[in-house]
């Protein structure tokens, strides 16, 4: 995507109004004004923040072993929060720029330390929890919260999840969904605000075990080749994982720790998510529960920021849940014969932050076609085909036009469009992100076969009637090439 | 399901006990005691719940036309609750039996007229809003709500959605997310808890519009007629469509309000739940914004209950937005040319009442075999095939039934299994509701094919590996008969 075009910057506002226009986010409760650090998906947003989840599910819970997913309860026992150390722990402090008036928040460690960007002093205004507060029952109403993170999920149902699913050490608890944090300051639209969902696992391992298996040890060391290669040729500007075998050579993480991290990184990749930086926090940083995170770091359009995160959660959790609740949270370790309580690896997305960055790295304005081409990747893309009869006032046409719709409407998400011209129809649907567009012309009475058109490239292919499903089909999944899936015009 | 084992009436602690055990639904915060009315989804609810939610969205998104999908966030502006009547309208009163001592909520148009269960009269403790409270913002916190019900959402971006997308009149807006309300007594597992999913749609009408259009009657008589008609053949005890009918020659409901409740009807029938009722809403059960609401009930272990409902809001709450916020919430109608406040139609589910539908219908104990087998459509099954070599020690059966494995997992979430006798692998994987088990044995080196066993029926085919695939895509989707998709044994 080195192309001229790309390199105009493209600006937070730029992506949040496009998404506005064309039914991506808007802002919550718009009507009445917004309501700050809340965000609704609209028509399109929905669809690919399912594909989005979709995705990230099927790699990182049904195509893995050994890990299974839950989805908890929003609201839990109020003990949760107070053994997590989220009561305690888990507050901002607020200020205000004595000169500019801004509110920020700031991190407790840098009261006294640092200045406003104006260059102001800070008022500081006090420490607040994020924890947004309820109370749960009528007669006998009890404090409660809405939860900062999903983990706690996986740390409450641990002993359930062990005991009826078949999983063994190591093994992963994955879940997606949302969390609420009454930020002090929300900003740059969907980065940081108060409701947003995460996608993330907890990944529990013997405490004495500091290598992988052998298997994923070779599965890593392969990747990281492989990987490292394939970024090299294509010349991207990426992270190379050597980065993630070097710090293992500095022993800067365990090889748990690396394997989870690779594997972040390849979906992301997958993704076509290239600009990925890692980054250590400093002892400063660390979560109260953390002995080492890594910040997985996406070059948005205001700067190098954390798109997800890896950390190293040890025993800290369920040490703290086994004292809170006087129960056991230890497993059997057959390779060992032990019962341990596991230490914890923790890969984490905020999948919002994932949506900000698809939609940051599709954005292209194309100066030759004078419209913005989005170049989802096809898995993710709302829609993934529109079908067009040529023009709209001829019936044979309209008629094979609507079967190829009926047709495909069975196994994929399409629509079928008639209004204006094929060039308007394509414009419309490079904005949106539509990877193929179907037109049915007059040779497709006789030749039974139609033409697609690449959103990416504009180059055109044939295709039959008949194969079209499944043509389609390995053209999402990147299966094919696109030159080589019909004959080419 | 007519056999003799299905008599046996199933109690909701069976199922609850069920879901615990092989790991579908557990208590949400366990470890500390549970917290009265909240659940969390084990490793196998998961997977059931999100292949409900997809085949919903499937049916009444992307089949539909003029539909689209949204996801609002769970917190909004608070003038939202104030303008659409939640925080006047939307509460229970608490009563303790004098008697018994039983906490209960009884409806305000109850008070004085009705007793506890137990014939103990009632202490009325007071009158309890819904909706859990909380402040949002640091320095400037103000009163918010958890929203208690997904439809404002629909409704406050009813502008933008208008506006953005590419919908006219008549259309739909869907949504389905995490709802709360402070219930006075949660009872009856998962049917009556306070955070649960919402499946449903607002569907806006021109107000002077109360027939469908000549498409959608058509289409309405056919499907009433069809679906009569393969009922009556089936003989199965179910609601006969022709009760819709019926109403609408009684004037109970409108044409557009009959076509949705319909639809409703038709996607449970597809899911396999026939046991269902329609039931009007008197006029002291209408909720404070409908003119007419029609409860879809299922016959539960604990009686016939409302599993969902089809509401007819009216213009209520875009005129009560529009005065609230002093905009104006319109939309030009192509076919009348007039701006209009459309009607709304409201057909409803509980997600969460589907999936103990889809559980309790699914659960039934085989005398012959000795377990339990988990009738789930194999559309919404958690897992879609286990796959075994016929014994672990074969290094040949193993290699293929793990090519055999990795292949299928591409696209479908599938296991591999090898441990215990095959007899166990059968009961295991028919408990836990997966529809087709794959056996590689020792023919299988030489034919290249395999065993599928069918759970319902523990009849067998023999299919060909390369065939493997799409054979079972078409099994999963119902396109095949099990018997004439390979060769019978």
């Amino acid at each position: 995507m080195a192309n001229e075009e790309k390199d105009v910057k493209v600006s937070i506002d730029d992506i949040a109004n496009f998404c506005k226009k064309k039914g991506f986010v808007f802002r919550s409760s718009d009507i009445y004004g917004g309501f700050s650090g809340f965000w609704d998906f609209g028509p399109l947003g929905v669809e690919l923040v399912n594909n989005i989840r979709n995705n990230w599910w099927d790699f990182f819970v049904h195509k893995q072993e050994n890990m299974v997913g839950i989805e908890a309860s929003i609201i839990s026992h109020p003990r949760t929060w107070k053994a997590s150390g989220h009561i305690a722990n888990f507050s901002d402090v607020a200020v205000i720029c004595k000169k500019c008036k801004k509110t920020s928040k700031i991190d407790k460690s840098e009261v006294g330390k640092i200045n406003c960007e104006c260059g102001g002093f800070f008022d500081v205004k006090g420490e607040f929890n994020l924890m947004f507060k309820t109370k749960v029952g009528a007669l006998d109403a009890e404090d409660a919260y809405l939860r900062g993170e999903t983990a706690q999920g996986m740390f409450l149902d641990f002993n359930l999840v062990a005991s009826t699913s078949r999983v063994k050490l190591p093994f992963g608890i994955a879940q997606i969904g949302k969390c609420f944090r009454n930020e002090i300051s929300p900003r740059d639209f969907l980065f940081r605000s108060r409701e947003f969902n995460i996608a993330e696992f907890e990944f529990f391992i013997n405490p004495n075990e500091l290598k992988c298996s052998l298997l994923e040890k070779t599965q890593l060391d392969l990747k990281i080749n492989l990987l490292d290669e394939e970024i090299q040729k294509k010349g991207k500007e990426t992270l190379r994982l050597t980065t993630i075998k070097e710090m293992l050579k500095e022993k800067k993480l365990d090889e748990w720790h690396a394997y989870w991290l690779a594997e972040q990184i390849i979906w992301l990749n997958n993704l076509g998510l290239t600009k990925i930086k890692i980054r250590e926090h400093t002892k400063d940083e660390l979560s109260h529960y953390s002995s080492a995170t890594f910040d997985v770091d996406y070059e948005y359009p205001f700067g190098s920021k954390e798109l997800g995160g890896n950390a190293n959660r040890g025993q800290y959790d369920l040490t703290q849940h086994a004292k809170e609740s006087s129960q056991k949270l230890e497993v059997f370790d057959e390779k060992t014969s032990q019962r341990v309580i596991p230490r914890v690896i923790e890969p984490t997305f905020g999948v919002e932050r994932i949506f900000l960055a698809i939609m940051t790295n599709a954005y292209e304005y194309d100066k030759k076609r004078d419209n913005v081409v989005l170049k989802i990747p096809a898995k993710l893309a709302p829609i993934k085909a529109a079908i067009f009869p040529l023009v709209k006032n001829d019936e044979h046409l309209v008629k094979i036009a609507k079967e190829v719709y009926e047709n495909l409407k069975q196994d994929f998400y399409v629509v079928y469009d008639e209004s204006g011209s094929v060039g308007k129809r394509y414009a419309r649907n490079d904005e949106i992100g539509t990877p193929f567009c179907i037109t049915i012309d007059g040779d497709s009475i006789k030749g039974k076969d139609v033409t697609i058109r690449d959103r990416d490239t504009t180059k055109q292919i044939r295709v039959k009637i008949a194969d079209l499903e499944n043509v389609l089909r390995d053209l999402i999944k990147g299966k094919i090439k696109f030159e080589k899936a019909g004959k080419l015009i």
